[in-house]
């Protein structure tokens, strides 16, 4: 299979969502809360960005379909989905923080095989179709992503966005379980940690109460860097809840045996 | 008195310091353990920077002191102190994320009259003098800071490094009585915070365990732009230790009754 058509239609995807987004960071946004309890902004960027991705779909491929954060899934009987999550971190968005993304995933027959994830305020993009994954940034660096050796969790940096996403005291403290053992433990990266393990400088993300569009584009980088991402249980991570992803297969694996014991 | 000699020099100050942290960040960095305890990273980038700064300063202005993180304080009788954080958030900084800082600070006779905070990776930077406080981005975006109003801790935006640097049972008591009372709680984004306080976007950050680098060149700004920062009891922020800062005065009030209970 051929992923250069869709990388390159990945990019414009992102630019797409980008032109949206920057309009917005840091400007005047209307906050709507999504639910009775806690506090989720969605934004006028969330919204405009996924409908700029669509419509570019709709016009390039018209069968196939499209699983979004904000708007109803269009089903296709092609065998392709786009997964698209235009605004990730939208709490760092509403505060100004520069770590939000764009990600946005395609599967084929249910399997994540091309992956991407923007964050256009920093200039930082990341890119993978489960064999080779790549970077660049706005000063013209990149090249190919690679994940570093890390065996211990002793010795791991482990990122969450926070262990308040833990949905049951259970999770929690299997969670809890593995950040006491971490060296270094830093919150509310969210997409951005998984792209900082492809990149060998995190070792260890783990997350639970993920939405498929948190994490089908985010597969195949991982795994194009030489990363593992699975369920806590090592089942498919496609499907969002319990994730843990790690650039070494050691570390990968201690921490799932602490994760679903 | 007039501080656009000491904005001008501020912003070479900050070139110099850009110069080297972007030659690592991302890159192979020889990371040091500072304590036994923990893990604090020093990094080339830290000292490289401060000593660029150092030798600026060192060649423009011989009578002025400067303290900074890295290495023994200068002293002077001028009354003139430069403070210097080159890294503030150095596990960002190892992390990958783009959110750590060079803060540089000018105080006179104890007072801190001039701040900048600069985050050359983003493009990010934010200064200010007490009375007026700008940002300016890579887009060619930026203008005057300005906080926005906020006046009840259940509508607030709250950041903090992490509740862990609380040094003692009590102080963490009282953070997490502020804590549970905010609308949106956010950690890990260090002197960013201050900043997005600055720009309207966040409403409260409390800390505690700073030193006077962390906090000196940060003042400037954020008053420059409308907020309001002191130590917890409501006495000077510029020693460092609990700080807390906000961008409506109502509101700082209110954080200052809880943390000082």
């Amino acid at each position: 299979m051929d992923f250069r058509e869709f990388e390159d239609f990945a990019h414009r995807l992102a630019d797409a969502a980008a032109a949206v987004t920057l309009r917005l960071f840091r400007g005047s946004l209307a906050v709507d809360d999504k639910g009775a309890t806690g506090f989720d902004p969605v934004t006028e960027a969330d919204r405009g960005a996924e409908a700029a991705m669509r419509d570019l779909i709709a016009a390039e491929y018209p069968d196939h379909g499209v699983l979004g954060e904000e708007f109803e899934e269009t089903r296709s009987g092609s065998g392709w989905r786009w997964v698209l999550d235009p605004l990730d971190g939208t709490r760092s968005f509403i505060s100004g923080i520069p770590l939000w993304t764009t990600i946005i995933g395609l599967e084929k027959d249910g399997e994540p095989v091309f992956g991407l994830v923007d964050q256009p305020y920093v200039g930082d993009r990341f890119w993978g179709d489960g064999s080779v994954a790549y970077r660049r940034d706005r000063f013209g660096g990149g090249g190919a992503l690679k994940t570093r050796p890390c065996a211990a969790l002793a010795e791991a940096t482990l990122m969450t966005t926070t262990p308040e996403m833990m949905p049951d005291a259970a999770s929690l403290a299997r969670y809890e379980s593995v950040e006491a053992e971490a060296r270094l433990v830093r919150y509310s990266a969210d997409a951005y940690a998984y792209m900082m393990v492809a990149a060998g400088r995190v070792d260890l993300v783990v997350e639970a109460g993920l939405k498929p569009y948190d994490i089908v584009g985010i597969i195949p980088i991982l795994r194009g860097a030489g990363g593992f991402v699975t369920a806590w249980d090592g089942g498919p991570a496609s499907a969002g809840g319990h994730v843990v992803a790690a650039g070494d297969r050691a570390l990968h694996g201690e921490a799932m045996r602490r994760l679903s014991a």
